[in-house]
């Protein structure tokens, strides 16, 4: 039995930012899986196109439309559950086979990632092995040319969806900081930056690695429109030699 | 002129986790410069060696040996201070010849790396580009097959040299954490891991992409030795589905 679960990060966009080993995996694969909304292309089977087999079977893990549903309801919960219940379970299928299997994700596969929802499934049953990737930020600080953390810097990873508070409170206490799934929250973020006394040092950045960037001093930014993927950049390293 | 600074992520160590812009980007460079401890060689030339092109002129950047110097004295802050000063005059003579130069960094460039120095010196004055690296965190994380963050939580990185009560507090105040530079701060970082109740979900990895890696949970390992660059991860998720 060769089977084998794949967890393979393709980075963040850019077709160029692919690693060799995610290449090599994805040689070795019978069967390439990827999460994408319904009626959507996935944009890590996009970015990973060129490096499929000819011909390799593919299964697309569709998710639910939930969007009716409030995040913190327990039927979205349930629904999510539910989904990636069945996503993992169509993979076992596979690998009760006898079949390499891999899941190839945007970024890194471990870091706030849908894989993570397989792993946890499937691993405990099946051989497997992770590929690391360039994630989303990487790949946005570097796009921006910006250095975002240094020597003793304290870094924090905040997702837009927190509190206004929390989001201040904890933009006012680390040295460097990345806010994810700005979306709907820029309006809050930009609060809490400024009343942390942040905002001056924000960079706004939307599509970071594709050709069509986006990218602004988040006070220049005078919209308060943003996609769910767009993400602002606090750099630390305030001392700087 | 062609004058072009290239800052190229080469990743956390494995050489299969060089992305395919960083091998393209190797190949238009003049010259390639990379950071060793004098007496070392450079761990990011190491990951490189396969890509860089044969005959290629090299510039090694020898950090100034300042062991003896304690790191919160001016004294050693101006020796590093004219380090810098010094390898970003040096690459910038090779600029001014209308040259490539590739800085080549381990993990992420603007990602606590020492490129940093040069970026903010150099990228004034000269064109230049950034090729996002996998992190060492990311290397590390995947070796060990560990989901670190997700969905809403909050992910900090911290440094090892922070104080213990400094520890304690983020710890206690974070979903998910790496604790890097571990070192001789691995006593202080598990007593602050379990006044934080975070001790039991520690992993301590060293050298995690290469082939003699260690990984074990924190608290199985009974010495206190640690290299610099070993790391704990606390991974976060913990209402997972």
């Amino acid at each position: 039995m060769n089977a084998r679960l794949l967890g393979i990060g393709v980075g963040p966009g850019d077709p160029g930012l692919v690693t060799l080993n995610a290449i090599a995996a994805l040689q070795t694969a019978d069967v390439v899986a990827h999460f994408a909304k319904a009626g959507n292309a996935s944009n890590a089977r996009s970015i990973a196109a060129t490096h499929l087999k000819h011909g390799v079977e593919e299964l697309p893990l569709l998710y639910p439309v939930t969007t009716e549903i409030p995040r913190q309801d327990a039927a979205y919960r349930d629904a999510l559950r539910g989904f990636y219940d069945g996503a993992a379970e169509a993979i076992a299928a596979h690998l009760d086979r006898g079949k390499v299997v891999a899941v190839i994700a945007e970024g890194d596969p471990l870091f706030y990632g849908s894989y993570m929802h397989l792993h946890v499934r499937l691993s405990p049953r099946y051989p497997n092995e992770i590929i690391a990737g360039v994630t989303g930020m990487s790949g946005c600080w570097s796009a921006v040319g910006t250095p975002i953390a240094q020597g003793d810097d304290v870094f924090t990873v905040l997702p837009g969806t927190l509190p206004e508070y929390e989001l201040e409170r904890r933009l006012a206490d680390t040295d460097a900081a990345v806010v994810m799934k700005i979306g709907r929250h820029l309006a809050k973020v930009r609060r809490a930056l400024e009343r942390a006394g942040r905002l001056d040092r924000a960079i706004y950045v939307e599509r970071g690695t594709m050709a069509n960037a986006s990218v602004m001093r988040l006070t220049d930014k005078l919209d308060t429109f943003a996609p769910y993927f767009a993400m602002v950049l606090v750099p630390g390293w305030e001392g700087r030699p």
